[in-house]
C-alpha cells in the first residue's frame, strides 16, 4: 500500500508516517519545513520539500497514493486571529488542492486532521445560546468555530464530506484531536503547545507563562494512541466516512500542568502569569465513538504523567531545534500578546 | 458617508451602490471585471480595477472608508466543485483579507452577502439527518453547506462574527439572499442565475435549457428589495451584528419560471431537458428577521411577473455583454455537465 503524509516533519505525522512504515506501507511525505523540521522524517520514507498550496500533480502521477493523510497545516490557533489570510490560504485553499490533487490520480481514501477547535462554542442546537462548556464535547455537538484556525478547519471537514458526496470518492476520515503532546513535538514554537512552551521554558530556567489564572483545563493528550488511530484510519473499515475526537480523558488545568512539568524535569516552580488571552476556558471532548472505532488502539493510553516523562526524556537527548518563526507577517498586530511580538 | 462596495461592477453590487449614492454617500468600488462590467459601475462612483485578494491598504488609506460592503465574490455555485481552490481563494482568502484591510484603516461597519447556500442540507439540529427541505429555512437553522461556494460563504460568516468578537469591531451585517434577478444582471453567464440563461435563450431563439425535470423549486426574489435591505444596513441600528435572509417570497418551479419568461419575451415555448446535476430540489426562506429589521422595504415586493418584465425590457434595451468565462481553469473536470464544457 502507497499513502502519502502531508507534514510528515511535523510532530504528529512523523508519528503517523512511522506507523505506516511498521504496517509495511510505501510512504511518501511532504512538507515544506515551515513548522517542522527534517530530523522528524523517518528514514524510510521518501521526502518531498514542497508547500501543499503548490501544485502536487506531478508527485501524485508518479508516486499514486491509495491513501492520502493530510496533517500539513499551520495550527498556531490563538495566533490566527493575528494572520487570517495566510491562516485561510495555508488551512483550508491548500487543502482543496491537496484533496483535488489526490481524487485526480486515484487516490481511494483522505484522512485529515481537523482538531477540537472546529467545535468552537459549541452548542446543543443552533438556538442554544452557548457560552461555557458544561459537558464533553461529543461528535454530535453543532459546530461554531470562534477563531480562524478551528473555521478553516470545520470548513475543510465540510468541504471533504462535500466532495465525497459529490464525486462518490475518495471515502475518508475526519478526525478531531486535541492537545497532543509527546516525543518530537515543536517545543520551540512560542505561538501553540503548551506542553512544549512549559518544556522549554522549564529546561532552560525561564519563568513558565501562563495566559490568566491558569484554571482553564485541558485533556492533554499523549500521542500514542493518538498517531496510531489516525495511522489505522486508513485500514480501518469502520472509520471509513466517519468524524470523530480522538484524544486523553484527564482533565488537567493549565496550572497544574506547569507543576508538573517542573517536578519531572526536577526544577523549582516559577510561575509567571500574563493578561488573559480570548481562549475556551475548558475543552474536553467524548471519546465513546473512538473507542468504538478502534477499541484495541483506545483501551489504555497513557497517562499524562508517564507521557511527560517520555517527553521530558525526548527533549533532553535531543538538541532543540532553533525556535520556528511564524512563516507569515502578522497582518494584524492589535491585541496581539507582548509575548509573541518578538518572535513574529 | 464613505462606502467601499467590492463587486461594485456586478449585478447586485452595482445597485447597492446606486442606493448609497442616492442617499448622498460617497461611494468607492472596487471590481476586477472577472464577472461584472463597467456599463454597470454608477457613474457617481470612484471605481478601481483591482482583484480583492490583493493588497488594499493604499485604497483604505486613502479612502478611509466608513461602512464596507463586501460583494465582490464568484457566485458560481454549481461550478464551485469543479473549482474548488480558486472558489477558497476568491471567496474566503479575499474577504479575510478585505476585512483585515478595513480594519487597519478604521472601518466601522462591514456588510457582507452571503448566501441561502451556507444552508445547503439544513437540519434543525446535529442529530437531524437532514434530507430534502419540508420547511422554509430560518436563521436559526443549523447550517450545512453542501457545496464549495456554500462552505467558503459559511466559513466568512463565521470568520466576521469570530472577527467582531476579537477584535471588537467592525460591527457586521451578514445578508443571505437567494436567486435574485432583475435589470444588470448578467445574462450571458453560462453557469448560474437561471432567469438570466432563460432571458438570453428566449431572446436569441435557442431552447431553454432545464437540469432534471424541472421539477425543483426556488422563489426567485427581485432585485429592488434585496439591493435596499444591504444598502440600508450600512445605516440601520437594528441590522447591526444580525444574520437575516432577504428575497422573495412566491415559490416557483423551475420549468413553470421557463414559461413565464416565454410569455414575457413573447416567443414559443422551447425546452430542452439535460441530465439532472446535483442541487438542492427545493429552497426557501423564511423572511420574518429581514420584514421586522427593514418594514418599509419588505413590505410590497415586486411580484416575479413584474419583475420578469422589467429585466427582459432592460435586456433588450441594452447590449447583451460578451459571455463572461469562468476566471479559472477548471481544476476536476469529472461530472462537468456537457453545457458547460465549452464555457470554460
Ligand atoms: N498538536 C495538536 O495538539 C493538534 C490538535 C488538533 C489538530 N492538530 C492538527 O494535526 C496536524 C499536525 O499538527 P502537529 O501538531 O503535528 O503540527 P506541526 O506544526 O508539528 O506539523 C505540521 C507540519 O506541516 C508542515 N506544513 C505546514 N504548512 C505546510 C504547507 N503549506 N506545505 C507543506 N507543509 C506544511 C509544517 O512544516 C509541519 O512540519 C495539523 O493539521 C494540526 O492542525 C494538531
Ligand atoms: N445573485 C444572487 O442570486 C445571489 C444570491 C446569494 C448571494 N449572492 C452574493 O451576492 C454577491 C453579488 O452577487 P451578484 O449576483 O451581483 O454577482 P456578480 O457576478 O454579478 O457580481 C460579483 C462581482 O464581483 C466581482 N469580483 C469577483 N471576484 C472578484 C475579485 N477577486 N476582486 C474584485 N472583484 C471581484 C465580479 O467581477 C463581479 O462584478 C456575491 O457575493 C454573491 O455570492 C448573490
Amino acid at each position: 500500500m502507497r499513502a502519502l503524509v502531508t507534514g510528515v516533519a511535523g510532530f504528529i505525522g512523523s508519528h503517523v508516517a512511522d506507523g505506516l512504515l511498521r504496517q509495511g506501507w510505501d510512504v511518501m511525505g511532504i512538507d515544506d519545513l515551515s513548522g517542522g523540521t527534517m530530523v522528524n522524517v523517518p528514514k524510510d520514507a521518501k521526502f518531498i520539500n514542497r508547500d501543499v498550496g503548490l501544485d502536487l500533480d506531478d508527485l501524485m502521477a508518479e508516486f499514486q497514493p491509495k491513501v492520502v493523510y493530510h496533517l500539513a497545516a499551520y495550527a498556531a490557533e490563538g495566533l490566527s486571529h493575528h494572520i487570517p489570510v495566510f491562516n485561510y490560504q495555508n488551512n483550508i485553499v491548500a487543502t482543496a488542492n491537496v484533496l483535488a490533487s489526490a481524487y485526480r490520480h486515484g487516490a481511494k481514501h483522505f484522512v485529515f486532521t481537523s482538531s477540537i477547535a472546529a467545535y468552537g462554542h459549541p452548542r446543543k442546537s443552533n438556538s442554544d445560546a452557548g457560552g461555557p462548556q458544561r459537558e464533553r464535547l461529543t461528535e454530535d455537538d453543532v459546530c461554531s468555530p470562534c477563531d480562524p484556525y478551528g473555521i478553516a478547519k470545520l470548513a475543510c471537514e465540510h468541504h471533504i464530506q462535500a466532495f465525497f458526496d459529490y464525486y462518490g470518492g475518495p471515502t475518508y476520515t475526519i478526525i478531531r484531536p486535541h492537545n497532543v503532546f509527546g516525543p518530537k513535538q515543536n517545543v520551540s514554537d512560542p505561538y501553540r503547545n503548551v506542553v512544549g512552551i512549559f518544556i522549554r521554558q522549564a529546561i532552560s530556567g525561564q519563568p513558565m507563562t501562563i495566559f490568566g489564572d491558569g484554571q482553564q483545563t485541558r485533556s492533554f493528550s499523549y500521542i500514542d494512541s493518538v498517531a496510531q488511530c489516525i495511522a489505522a484510519s486508513g485500514w480501518t473499515e469502520a472509520a471509513k466516512n466517519q468524524t470523530f475526537n480522538v484524544g486523553g480523558d484527564e482533565p488537567m488545568s493549565v496550572i497544574e500542568l506547569a507543576k508538573r512539568v517542573c517536578e519531572t524535569v526536577g526544577v523549582d516552580e516559577n510561575i509567571q502569569h500574563l493578561a488573559p488571552r480570548q481562549e475556551v476556558l475548558h475543552a474536553h471532548a467524548d471519546h465513546k465513538k473512538a473507542h468504538q472505532l478502534f477499541p484495541e488502539i483506545h483501551r489504555s493510553p497513557v497517562s499524562i504523567q508517564a507521557g511527560l516523562k517520555a517527553t521530558v526524556q525526548h527533549v533532553t537527548e535531543n538538541e532543540i531545534p532553533t525556535p520556528t518563526h511564524c512563516p507569515s507577517a502578522i497582518e494584524i498586530k492589535d491585541k496581539l500578546p507582548p509575548l509573541w511580538r518578538d518572535g513574529a
